[in-house]
């Protein structure tokens, strides 16, 4: 372990929607090499418990330490919510999930202390978000909200369309007339449907996508490891590796939907037996 | 296994829309002991491959043989199409699934010969509706139409809803051009948004739930095996057991929303481990 700067860095979700994240690291970070795992056979975690969230977490982990991954990003706000805590202790190399950069610039953002999150079941009702912000300013206000239809419709295709409107009105009403002038989308689903929940907030409410920032907050971690990588790596996602635990093409389609350049190959692992 | 009339049948799905086939073997059949399990830990099924679902089968399959069940009903549509074959060349008790006796009440049913199945994409792709239907009258119309959103908005409690409404218009509006006059609801949760159904298709199209005519059919198997139990049950489904993957309270919330009495406990099984 003496240089392991050129190892690539592990990122899971539960699916597809990691690879939101996966498009901020190859934007922010381009030299460095990913290794994915979409746990496309268990999919969704929104709606699952802590056990089971937490259980399948450490197997994933125990996959990509199989892959000699020099850092993990837990690129699902559910597992980050439920597992994280009890991931980091267990691992010796630099771990970081979605929610706590989310959290932090939330806090940062937000003028009248007032701050809404949206997300799956699992991530409201673990009030993971809450606590980061309280820890950070014990005043902010934080209202959340879960919106399960958002991530079928998302992955329905309905990105623009009446029907995602209507259910966006009747999730973020609440939220809306409790004042938050920040919203923070904590699902990374959501970077999807970015445009129609702005348009139905309106612009007085600064949205904050987890994403983004846990990209940020990932450079600087590695830098703070002397583990950034310092060889340029070639263009497109060919360099990059995608794993899955069920070996639907439905997760290529999709993963080609969002990322920039086309994925080539998607292997399939059986997760359960790690 | 001289006497095993008085043993449970088993009864899997999923999660919970399996409970409408319960419902239904309750009513019919009320004499006899459900054992149910759902995999709530790995819910849905309907967007994953045939291996992953036939993998996932077998192994409630085998939790289920340990309870000493006399018979196996796959209340699932999807598990039925993919994986009913291979469960059955592996077991020695009786077993059916949805799709068949579904597939025989539709073809039976039809007066022009144009039938219409709506499902998930993993039982609309695998045409095992169409197969079935083929083989009893090779000259039936068959057109099948995934239907993806459904569940979710079962799911989220929208069964009489305007969204709801607008969602089935856009997925039917092809089956009902193309001059069906018998519809297939070929996923165990539809049967929960069938008036919607039916008001959008309009009266002149006969609605098949699949999950009544497996109750028909479960009954008739038992009853040429000698497995029809003999003693009167009790009342309430406390004669029931209910199993399930992941211990979410919500499936005992849906169920309750489904089932006539009330569930009063529902285990947790590690079902990775059969």
């Amino acid at each position: 372990m003496t240089d392991n700067r050129t190892a690539p860095i592990g990122v899971f979700d539960s699916g597809v929607g990691g690879l939101t994240v996966v498009k901020e690291i190859m934007h922010q970070i381009p030299n460095e090499k990913v290794i994915y795992f979409g746990d496309t056979a268990r999919v969704p975690y929104g709606s699952k418990s802590k056990d089971t969230i937490t259980r399948y977490s450490k197997q994933i982990v125990r996959f990509l330490r199989t892959q000699n991954v020099k850092a993990i990003v837990v690129a699902c706000n559910t597992a980050s919510a439920y597992a994280l805590d009890e991931l980091s202790k267990e691992i010796d190399i630099p771990i970081i999930g979605v929610v706590k950069p989310g959290a932090k610039v939330a806090v940062e953002t937000t003028k009248n202390g007032k701050i809404g999150v949206i997300g799956t079941s699992g991530t409201i009702s673990s009030e993971t978000y809450t606590t980061y912000m309280k820890e950070l300013n014990p005043a902010i206000d934080v209202r959340g909200k879960a919106c399960p239809l958002f991530v079928p419709l998302i992955e329905e295709g309905l990105w623009e369309d009446p029907v995602t409107d209507e259910i966006v009105k009747r999730y973020l009403t609440d939220l809306m007339d409790s004042g938050i002038d920040t919203l923070i989308l904590g699902c990374t689903h959501y970077p999807l449907i970015r445009k129609t929940v702005q348009r139905i907030v309106g612009p007085e409410v600064t949205l904050v996508n987890p994403a983004y920032e846990t990209a940020r907050e990932l450079k600087a971690l590695l830098s703070s490891h002397n583990l950034l990588s310092d060889q340029t790596s070639g263009l497109g996602t060919n360099i990059h590796q995608f794993y899955v635990s069920d070996a639907a093409e439905r997760f290529q389609i999709f993963a080609n939907s969002i990322l920039k350049y086309g994925i080539l190959s998607t292997k399939a692992v059986n997760i359960e037996t790690y």
